[in-house]
């Protein structure tokens, strides 16, 4: 999906929401426990409720990698499943990778090619190299960790170098010179409040992945203050907020209801910011 | 795995020996491809014949999913057949994982309860608590990416810090409070020759896993002049120079002179700083 049809999908929907897809399997309605695959069954459900709200899906691996085959089985299902029924949905691929060249064009070619998502998280700390095979993709994107929204994101990424600027700073300026706004965004914890005008200066332009609205703690509005751009440039995740509303048999239907309040107030902002 | 199983293996064997399982489907040799699974069938012969020159297998998880379900089919079997034929290797799932702590959680449990291999490679760039629910299992490793052996890792890994410390020593010195050497190593590239000092000033007593070595071009001499300990204290990972020896039917043969061609230089090393 290019730049351009994801804004256009933000201006008409007026949401830029996207569902996170970690579906637990501890967490999930028990009634689904008897489907042939409970979590594709959950995700399906889900994504048929919350659809009218969201303009992206981020399914997160780790949900899925840690029932083995099947959870795998799930994951390839969830992406044909949107990609079948709600083509104009991104599909983030929250992966976290990042390895030495030749390995990660393997990880490159698994969620492009084989998987067909249209984005994937990439980790920074391997540098250029381990991000650059995940690039040169037409219409996908490269969703690289900057200030992440966890209380460990202040070990490292607030390590001031000798000119005074912060790695997550320093991630997002020589980063800059791999990609254009066209294929880059970058996470950014919305429990970072301030730290968006910070970063606002150095990615005026790039989309900005934002978790940690909901069960995390971060403020859709403070992030809209700092962080929003004349073409909205961000997308703010709600995982569990919305896909564990409830863990009864209305489990869809309330999920469509905690995503129609957040796209009710994204749609404040964005008229807010006019865009 | 204990630390004092791992030194007691390297001593036995005179071998630190690491064999990267990294089966790309378009290198593995074409008689293979009739089998039902040719990945683990590549991965069962090559094992069979470098087992009794290595005591730890490093399979990378980008080369299963690139297969997807199959590829994750093969990752499976391949580490039971381990588990079950060779008992005394050390796996190491090369995963490179690393997220928000319930997340990392779930990669935790997936990788250790699910699967059950020894020790998964970390990555740091998220802090403490997306490493620290890898810790705490009884025998399983942390192998915490530190100074990869790759290009990239000069643009943030070398940065340093008001104190002039780089990123990768703050890295070892932070994350030393998170565990003790019995189940953390960091990874450090043969490529990075005597920086290995730096880190031995650092983390005088734990492993250090050391790809790089044959393909990537790093020395296995000045690794251990400038990285062994009186524990020997290193992994040295060697994939494509034993894997993709030959591309015939002879490839597990040729294999097998490879490993057993470090497995002899290895034990030169460990006598000349007498372990």
């Amino acid at each position: 999906m290019t730049r351009k049809q994801l804004i256009d999908n933000i201006k008409n929907k007026q949401s830029f929401l996207c569902v996170g897809l970690d579906p637990d399997i501890k967490k999930i309605p028990q009634h689904l426990l008897d489907c042939e695959n409970p979590l594709f069954e959950f995700n399906r459900q889900i994504i048929d409720a919350t659809a009218p709200y969201a303009v992206a899906y981020k399914p997160n691996l780790a949900f899925y990698e840690s029932l083995g085959t099947e959870g795998w089985i799930a994951f390839e299902k969830t992406v044909n499943y949107l990609r079948e029924h709600y083509p104009d949905q991104l599909i983030i691929a929250d992966a976290k990778r990042g390895d030495i060249g030749n390995t990660s064009r393997m990880y490159a070619q698994s969620f492009f090619e084989h998987l067909g998502v249209d984005a994937v998280t990439v980790a920074p700390y391997m540098g250029e190299d381990s991000v650059t095979p995940f690039l040169g993709y037409e219409g996908k994107w490269v969703v690289l960790l900057a200030l992440t929204s966890n209380k460990g994101s202040h070990d490292f990424q607030l390590t001031e170098d000798t000119d005074g600027t912060r790695l997550f700073e320093k991630v997002i300026t020589t980063s800059s010179r791999w990609a254009s706004p066209e294929s880059m965004m970058y996470v950014v914890g919305a429990t970072q409040g301030r730290m968006f005008e910070d970063i606002r200066r150095l990615a005026p332009d790039n989309f900005l992945l934002v978790p940690g609205v909901g069960a995390q703690g971060g403020s859709l509005e403070e992030v809209c203050r700092y962080g929003m751009t004349p073409d909205c440039g961000l997308l703010v995740n709600s995982s569990r907020g919305i896909i564990f509303a409830s863990d009864g048999t209305d489990f869809a239907q309330r999920a469509a209801e905690e995503a129609k309040k957040l796209q009710q107030q994204m749609a404040e902002e964005l008229k807010k910011f006019s865009v």
